[in-house]
């Protein structure tokens, strides 16, 4: 049986309302909910999979989260990458174990986190941010997770280029990624997968006409859209409502020259 | 520089229609292409990222195939997870370097390739199917791409359930993946990730009502629309036609008990 | 110039934040926004397109509604049938000008008053809903725009079936129309068009089963997904969410005899 | 019993293949199909909604076409506006019986079918294309369906403007929308209703830019996707394919000054 123990990182969701709360088991803390309180005591040695009361007798279950939860519940200061898209990314980026991988920017660390469980313990994320905020953030969220040691947070401008050499994949979430193509084209293996999410069509075609100028190709762009469904056998549907947009993924190759 | 040697499995592209072709390098042999021929000992020692050329003079980038072009590429006999629904896959059940994973049917090998990518070398995929010429094909699929030692490939009906226990996550591309979950259930970690795929709202929904009826809870229906844009930048639009359908994506997660 | 006069149905939309209303112009009425009070004898004798200001100095915009901006802004009391499904349906079935149409329930009206519309006042819109409540807000809602004429109410069970006969169009929104096949049949003009509106895909197929069991051919089930664009030209965007979900379409065609 | 008669406009739709045939009933003419030949005169006087054989014994039934099966079995030299996009127009111009309304440019008519079906023998279509084939084309098209008479074909360039004055709603389907704005606006009624319709992104930026800069008001890009299932109850799903784009519609009201 498979069951928590000091220092894991688990989830806790409320079967009334499906509200989840991450969080790491220590030894004396407690954790306040709208539905009252459990005391951190009592989350030692449970199964997972099975459900705790709180003190108002409230059940949550006990479970291991997910990365795409983890990624929706993070603390965030900017709107984070969804996890629609961090799918796609993952497998166009082609991320394995043991890889490398630049990032920029960090942001509240959806992504970073995401690649950090990818490319699991003996591989490193180089994420770069200018905004040292966001990294002190980004620190945090990767911490609660247990993947500090994976991700090499660095709090700087890139115009100045990437400190690595011959990294397989580089992806750029930032507003102008066209202005650091030579960066990202100096630091990524020949061949090497880049990609980059922009909002706006504009972005998207600043950013193509950026890439046909420089040693890059397989050019894509692609939108991702996620519909979910109302869970009830007997009245299946979508839900109302849905997220339409969070940006365009534009994916590409480092080229040895310029075809 | 990165450049290939003889056993690499390598992505020739043509730079005039984007057809693209796998092989692994070898000493002696030839591919023959609609744009002529290109000896394999021309393609050793080439730098990833550049350019060959068959006799006929055409050109062809060199390039290490992502995972979903490889997915996308393989050989099949029947419908193929798409790489659309192999990100999201990924992440909803939460898939580790180094983890153990149960699939059934392995099918033309799609999803037991990636999975197998996601695992790395330390871990393990158990890829069920009935169908010994499905499984043989998957064998050759997963050779080509040089993962067949992460696979163990069975061949046989599920209905006497897996032989592994505790595994962390399961997925069930088949019919009628209701008729298991108790097998599900048996080999699933307590906690652990449950998925499937069905193309039809009729399976979704009884699936919904098997799973209600089962120790499982934190039930998902997502379906995923992906759409692909031309590259020109001063013309930027969707593709003229996408895919509409592929099926629809259910998780859920093994509880202890009965809710 | 086309002017405003006592009587005209108009639309004021805010120049700030785009709320809108619908009013028809009194002589001493006046109407109070959360950006002041305008009186209506200042509406009359405005051009269309220009704007009015309000006691506080808030600009307005002087506008015929559309006939979607009517339907989305009427009064309900239930879910109304929205414009991006309002437009398929009137392609599908074909409405012309002077057409006679048959529609249960009634609802709040907004497929109603569309389908006055769109038949003119030489045409004729049989509307029948068993609950009174809402037959007198779509008696309201009508009246406000001036197309009560064209519709007929009936406050009725339409288990008895419909008091016309050999009409070109039904469309049934309500929650069981494979109950009625038979009373929608007997009504319809032979070779006339059905339609009906279902939210779930339980109702799809068993709406489908009942079709292909009565005389009734060409089925065809469509959903409509509609998505905004932000209208700013520099950052061109679709908007961040969007409806995901209204309801199902099927329309048929109505046979002389089982095919 | 409503039957056919010479000079009807009918559908003939094959019970096999769902192929579809219009034509206008002749005395002596006869229609050579795939499944064999079929006498005008067999068709005479034929109950709607039934089926009449082929000389092989195949099945077609009779039907009168939908304006949108119409729109999309009509020749075409160009690409038409589909029935998921034409819907939405006549909504958001909210087109009425015995209305006025221009286009340009007439292409092969599919939009302006739809329009002289929307204002009905009372209301009239002014219809601008540069190109005299294309007004060929729809003229003949024009005439298959009976409309000709509501729509005034004009073979001219639209840099001079259009002739008529106060109309109530305009809609522009050429690939330059924003140079002919001045025109549109002097043609267009005070308040009035604009529309237009552009394959791509960098279009729909242009022509926003160019209506912020001119008396226009509440401004809307919107796109329609329109998703087609399979109609078996049992398994109810998504075709597997769909249109993914044919254009981005816009939407604006002609203001008396520049806001």
């Amino acid at each position: 049986m498979h069951t928590t123990s000091i220092g894991d990182l688990i989830q806790l969701v409320s079967t009334k309302d499906q509200k989840t709360f991450l969080l790491i088991i220590d030894q004396d803390d407690k954790l306040e909910t709208h539905h009252g309180i459990i005391k951190h005591s009592d989350l030692i040695g449970q199964p997972y999979g099975d459900v705790v009361s709180s003190h108002l007798g409230a059940e949550f279950l006990v479970l291991t989260p997910s990365i795409s939860s983890i990624a929706r519940t993070i603390k965030r200061k900017s709107q984070i990458i969804f996890p629609k898209d961090l799918g796609l990314i993952l497998l166009r980026l082609s991320i394995q174990p043991g890889q490398k991988v630049i990032e920029a920017g960090t942001g509240s660390g959806a992504l970073t986190l995401t690649l950090a469980q990818a490319v699991g313990p003996h591989g490193m994320i180089y994420s770069y941010d200018i905004r040292a905020d966001m990294q002190e953030l980004a620190k945090q969220n990767l911490e609660l997770v247990g993947m500090n040691k994976r991700v090499n947070l660095k709090t700087r401008d890139i115009c100045d280029g990437f400190d690595e050499q011959n990294i397989p994949a580089i992806f750029l979430d930032i507003p102008n990624p066209w202005d650091y193509l030579a960066q990202v084209h100096n630091s990524l293996e020949n061949g090497g997968f880049f990609g980059a999410l922009v909002p706006t069509t504009n972005q998207v075609s600043t950013l193509l006409e950026a890439l046909k100028q420089a040693p890059f190709g397989l050019l894509e762009v692609v939108e991702v859209m996620l519909r979910n469904y109302k869970t009830n056998p007997e009245r299946l549907r979508p839900s109302d409502r849905m997220v339409a947009h969070t940006g365009y993924l534009i994916f590409a190759r480092g080229l040895t020259q310029l075809k």
